[in-house]
C-alpha cells in the first residue's frame, strides 16, 4: 500500500508557512521540521499536536543547519558533523513527542541535503548513521545513495515519488525557490503513470522507471490541499487494486 | 551518597570553553550544554563520548535560547514555549545519547532560567513538564520553587549545593560574567559546612540551611580540575560516613 | 506637515511578511528591519532598492537580538550592549544604502524594545545613544522616555501617533500576535480624533492628548493596503490645513 | 611601505579568542570581526575602541553567514545575496566606527569565502561590488581574482602574504582547524624571502612570486603576540630600505 507524505510544520516564530491544517486530514505520514531549515520548538510541539490529533505517522524533516536558506543553500560539513547535526534534530522531535504521547515513524531529510545525498555516498552515509539508532525508515530516492547508504547501514528504507515537481533528464528533482499553483491535470497524469506503470516523465521528455512505496507533495503552494486531496483520491482508488 | 556534578560541553564551534578534560575524570554527573546557550551537535556528540568514556551519568543542560548571552539574559517565555524549548534540547541530546549507547540520567537548568525559576512557580512548573516524559529527576535548589514544582508534577527532584559560588543573602547564587580562579581553602570550607553541617553562610555572614544530595561546580575557572579533584576528595572521605 | 510612515522589510529568508508592494506608493517614510527581529541582507537591499524606487524616506527599524520572538519578547541587555546592536543594525541599513545610492532618513525601534524605552530612561538613552552618531531623528511616543532621552542626548525626536492599533488606559500600545484586518472605520475614526483635536481614546474610553508629527501603521493586517490609502487620503485633505 | 594586518575580535558573547590585547601594539590595520563568523556588537564595539586608543587603522572581516562553522565551511549564496551579506557586515562595523568617531579604512574578506574568491569571478565581483560603495581598499592575494575582480570594478587593491600560514603548490593558502604555535623561525625566513626576494615557497618547496602590500597575521596561535612583534621588527628593519 503507497502512503501519501508532506513536509509540514515549516512556520518559524511569527511566519507562516504552508497550509498543514488543509493538507493534514488527507495524508498519512507528516515530515516535521526539526528547527534547522524552518520551525521552532513551540512550532514543532503544535505541529506534533494536529498531526496526532489526525492520528497521523510523526517523521523527522531535517536539514543543514540554514535557516535563513531554508536549507536550499549548498554547504559542506564533515561527515561526522551532519550525522550529530541529523542525531539532534530528529532526536528533539523525538522528544517533543514523547511529550504528547507519540512515536517517530520515520525520517526524511529536507532541502538540498536530500539531493547532494543522493549523488554522494559520504553524505548518504552521514545521514544514515543518525536515522539507524532510531530503528526507523528513511524515506528517500530509490536507486541513488540514499538507498544504497540505508542498505549498507542496516536501516530501512522506503523510495519516494514526487507529483508536484519536476525531475531533471538524470532523476534528480528541480526545486523552485517559491512554489506557484501545481497543475492538477498534470499532478493527476503524473501520479498515474507512477502508480500504474512505474514510470516518470523528465523535463526533456524522458521516461525513466520510478520505484516508490511513498508519495510526497509539498505544504506551500498556494493549492496545496487541493493536491492532497487528490493525491489521497488517486491513491486510495488505484493503489491497493496493484500488486 | 552525594554526587558530584559539572556543567560541561561549553565550547562551540570554534571556540573552547572549560576544561572538560580535566573535570571528567573527578565527578559523576556531567551536565551536558545542548546548543541553546553554548555547544552545537557535533560538540555534543564528543563531549557524550567523552563522559560515556569515563563511564559517567549524562545529563542534560538545556537553557533559554540565547547563545550570545550564554543563557545569562532574562527573556521572557510564555510558559508552553519554554517547555517546548526544554523538550527540544532534552530530546536533542538523548538522540545523541542513542547512537551512542547511553541513557539520559537527568535534567538541570543552565543559567539565569534556573535562577528565575527558583522564584517564579509558572517558570518551575513549565520546565519540570518538560523534564517529566523523560523520567528522569530534576536537578535544582531544594526549598525552591523548583522542588515545589516538581513534586507538584510528580518529577524526582534533586537538591544541589554550589560550593565554588558565593550566595547572596536570599539564597539565591551570585554567578560572575567571567570565572577567576576559586579559592580552594574557602571552596574546601564552604564544601566541608555543607557536608558535615548541611549549612551555607550568604556573603553578607548569613547562615543558612542547605539540604542538597548533589555538589555542582563549574568547568570555567582557571583552576576547575584541582577544584573538581579537592570535591572528589572531600565527598568521597566525608560523604560516606554521613546518616 | 504629518508623514506616514510604515515598519517595512519585514519577511526573512523563504518567509514572506507584510504587503509591501501594495502599502509603498502610499507612505512616506519606511522603516525597514535590520535582520535582527526579522529580515536577512538579502532582504534589506530587496526592500531599499523597492522603497528608493518609490523615492521614499528609508530608516532603520532596529530590535532586540531575537528572530524567533520576532523582536516581541522582553529581553534585558546592558545598556551599552544595547547601544551596540542598534550601531550594528542601523550602520548595517546604511551600508545597504550607500550601495543604491540612498540616504538614512530617522530610526524607529521596533517590537517590545519601543515599549521598554518609553517607561525606562536607560533603555531609552541606550537607544538614543545608538542614534546620535548618525544624526537623523528618532521616531518615538511624546511625553515618553523616548523624548526625554532624546532631547537630553541632542538628537531630534519626532512623535509618533498610531491609528492601527489600541491604547491602553496608560497611553502604551497594545500589540496583538498576529493582525486581523483593521476596522477602517474605526481607524478613520481614530485619526481623525488625533489630527484634529490632538486627541486619542483609550481602550476603557478614557480620552488622553496626543502629540504628534508621524503617523505609524503596519504593514501585517490582512487589508493593510487600504489602510495605508485611507491615512494617505485623510494625511492629504485634513493634515495641510491644520496650524 | 609594506603594513601588518591582523584579524581581530574573533571573540563571541562568552567566548574568547586570539591575543588582541598584546597583538594590537604592533600592528598597523585591524581586521574587524562583523558578526557573521564570529563577534558580536558588542564584542565590535570594545575591539573598535581598542584599535583607536592604539591609532590603528580600522578594517572589516566580513564571511559567509556561518558562526558555528566560523566562516570556514563551503557555502553557496547568489551573487546579490553575497554582495548583500558584506554590505550589511561593512556597513555594521562602519556604524560602530562612526559612534567611536573612527573611519572605515579597507575590507578584508574572511574564512573560506576568500579562497573561494580566489579562484572564482563571480564571488570575486560580488565581494568587489560590496566593497565599491565605501570607497576603501581591497585586501587580497594579489594575481588572483580578489585583484582582477577589484581592478574590473574599480576598487582599490592591496595585496597580501600571510607568513604564519602554509602555502600550497597551487599558491592557495592551507589553513587549519586549529592554530598550533608558530615557528618563529620558520615564519621568519617565510617573511625575509617575500620581503626582499619577493618569493614564497609553496609545501611541496616549489618557489613562487609574491606580490603584496601588507602582511597578514592570525590572532589565535599561542605565540601570536611574538609573531606580531618579529612580524613588526622585520617590516620597520627591511621594509623602508626596499625600493
Amino acid at each position: 500500500m503507497v502512503t501519501l507524505n508532506c513536509d509540514m510544520g515549516e512556520s518559524y516564530g511569527n511566519w507562516r508557512f504552508g497550509d498543514d491544517a488543509g493538507i493534514m486530514p488527507h495524508i498519512d505520514c507528516a515530515n516535521i521540521a526539526c528547527g534547522f531549515h524552518a520551525s521552532d520548538p513551540w512550532t514543532m510541539l503544535k505541529t506534533v499536536r494536529l498531526a496526532l490529533s489526525h492520528g497521523k505517522q510523526v517523521g523527522a524533516h531535517p536539514s543543514l543547519p540554514d535557516r535563513e536558506g531554508f536549507g536550499r543553500r549548498e554547504m559542506k560539513l564533515q561527515p561526522e558533523e551532519l550525522t550529530a547535526a541529523f542525531l539532534y534534530q530528529i532526536g528533539a522531535l523525538k522528544g517533543i513527542l514523547a511529550a504528547e504521547g507519540g512515536r517517530l515513524s520515520h525520517v526524511k531529510p529536507h532541502g538540498i541535503i536530500y539531493g547532494m545525498a543522493a549523488h554522494d555516498m559520504d553524505t548518504a552515509r552521514a545521514i544514515a548513521a543518525a536515522v539507524k539508532p532510531f530503528g526507523v525508515p528513511l524515506f528517500g530516492m530509490a536507486g541513488t545513495c540514499h538507498e544504497t547508504a540505508a542498505v549498507e547501514l542496516g536501516v530501512a528504507f522506503v523510495g519516494e515519488f514526487f507529483p508536484d515537481l519536476t525531475y531533471a533528464p538524470g532523476g534528480s528533482l528541480i526545486i523552485p525557490r517559491v512554489q506557484s499553483a501545481i497543475d492538477l491535470t498534470l499532478a493527476e497524469h503524473r501520479m498515474m503513470g507512477a502508480l500504474t506503470r512505474r514510470e516518470l516523465v523528465a523535463v526533456d521528455g524522458t521516461v525513466r522507471p520510478v520505484d516508490f512505496d511513498t508519495v510526497c507533495i509539498h505544504s506551500d503552494p498556494p493549492n496545496a490541499r487541493d493536491v492532497a486531496a487528490l493525491m489521497r483520491r488517486i491513491i486510495d482508488t488505484h493503489s491497493k487494486s496493484l500488486p
